[in-house]
């Protein structure tokens, strides 16, 4: 394929249908899917992502983003950003440096501020009374209250990779929390001579495995992207005790797919060869069933 | 072997003697290196390690640092944490929580406060006059000036093998920046299933390299610990354009030990078999080579 791309989600419909417009009219797959992002960042609608994102048990609304370039390995990251628009561009930005790749909490605010980056309030009238509900509550985390991390891998026509992800990850998570969707090698991975990596889920869990890494690392042993998901899923699933609720999303080189979940769990893939699709994954006997959906098929953002 | 050790840097030296009597005492390897790991923490003279280590360039000197428990797989980590005696010991006790794992800055610093952990600013005079030096020298930061992490790997009675890692990261770093000290699978990785490993060297680059879990995964294919350390450092030096210094120690679960390093490189290994021994390792030909030295050979602490 010339170019493809993949993304968690069908709330990444409108953003892989962006990227895959601009992948299609040769733009490189970091300016793709950074766009790809952006757009799900923004919208209101999606709950656990930039705009209307989740806040945590103090009511501050915190995100998380990373970006990787598969033909550098360069790698930029924000953790614990409050009161920004796109984490996804701050991290991209952050990639360039030589030094300091990865900003947490007050610096890396300072750093957005300093560097221009659009300020915003990510807190809505409707993120604000979900969460008075939930402090009224107080009801124990449970495991899968909102961690609907967006993540797109890309390839473009010139054969570069690159991976991109952005969350406000747990609701009503400690002050400070940071999970895996910063964290290269855990939440995502690109190598443009291999394949790339996301993953959506318990992020606790996905340090743990250090998933995306795990993943692309059986492809360049060999695996196909599909055999390489399902054999990683089939491996935590039996190291790690009543391992939570991840799903993994995988590009090869070539542009294939490759996707596994312990859940229900929609995602979007477009690429050259074929036009964008939404498809809903799930565990059945120890593998990943695939198949096409209509976007009313599934409740599931 | 029943019981070992494997500790970065000289410094290591006294820690890695604690730990190497604490775990010939039966105790478990969690308690044995995060004992370890407090002495160097601890000791002034160490300069990129808790009390007195290196500020930002804002004159902060915040901490990182990372545990691993290899029986569970069980992370916990802080980053950017300021005032406190112990990141170790922080990071090992969010390393018991379900959520919430991985805590950074103002949020790290709240949990450790409610948690009772000891507060202790850790600029040291010295250290402040060495901040006004380079302060006023205005320097470009340099890739090796302050940076080195202390990471313990320790194999029990048990068969348990757990990583523990902490530093003040990178001299004069922006505020916020988190190296890969604090990332399971960058700066540090354990299973007792394998084994265990653990970085020193320029974050930035180990991060990218997703190097602790490279290394233990080589070992889970077959390798053994040297063979999986001098092929990790040869891949990375491939495929990263102008690596930088980057050290590794690693331990299987049999407690043989590997290392490999692109730069001098000062480390100490102990177990029921061998006394405490201090190495020096320097890479040569495509290889790691190790000699065995006294303390006075070097001057690298």
């Amino acid at each position: 394929m010339k170019w493809a791309v993949i993304s968690t989600w069908k709330m990444s419909t409108e953003g892989n249908a962006k990227a895959a417009e601009l992948l299609a009219d040769n733009v490189k797959a970091g300016d793709a899917i950074v766009e790809g992002v952006t757009l799900v960042e923004d919208n209101p609608a999606y709950s656990s992502v930039g705009y209307s994102g989740l806040p945590d048990k103090d009511g501050h609304v915190t995100l998380d983003g990373g970006y990787m370039d598969g033909d550098t390995l360069k790698v930029g990251a924000v953790g614990c950003l409050e009161g920004f628009r796109s984490p996804i561009r701050v991290a991209r930005k952050l990639s360039e440096n030589s030094f300091n790749n990865f900003l947490v909490g007050a610096g890396a605010e300072e750093y957005a501020r300093l560097n221009g980056f659009e300020e915003r309030d990510n807190m809505t009238p409707e993120t604000f009374r979900r969460y008075l509900r939930e402090k009224d509550k107080r009801a124990e985390l449970k495991s899968y209250d909102g961690h609907d991390t967006v993540c797109f891998i890309g390839k473009d026509v010139y054969g570069s990779l690159c991976a991109a992800v952005s969350t406000s990850g747990l609701f009503m998570k400690e002050p400070g929390r940071v999970g895996d969707s910063p964290i290269a090698g855990a939440g995502f991975y690109a190598d443009s001579q291999i394949g790339g990596a996301g993953v959506t889920g318990v992020g606790e869990d996905c340090i743990r495995g250090t998933v995306s890494f795990r993943v692309v690392n059986k492809m360049a042993q060999g695996r196909s992207p599909q055999q390489a998901a399902d054999e990683t899923m089939r491996e935590l699933s039996e190291r790690i005790e009543n391992l939570r609720h991840m799903s993994i999303v995988v590009l090869n080189k070539a542009g294939e797919f490759g996707v596994a979940t312990n859940c229900v769990f929609p995602f979007v893939y477009a690429s050259d060869e074929c036009e964008q699709k939404l498809y809903l994954a799930t565990w059945e006997n120890d593998a990943t069933v695939i198949k096409e959906i209509r976007p009313e098929d599934t409740e599931r953002d």
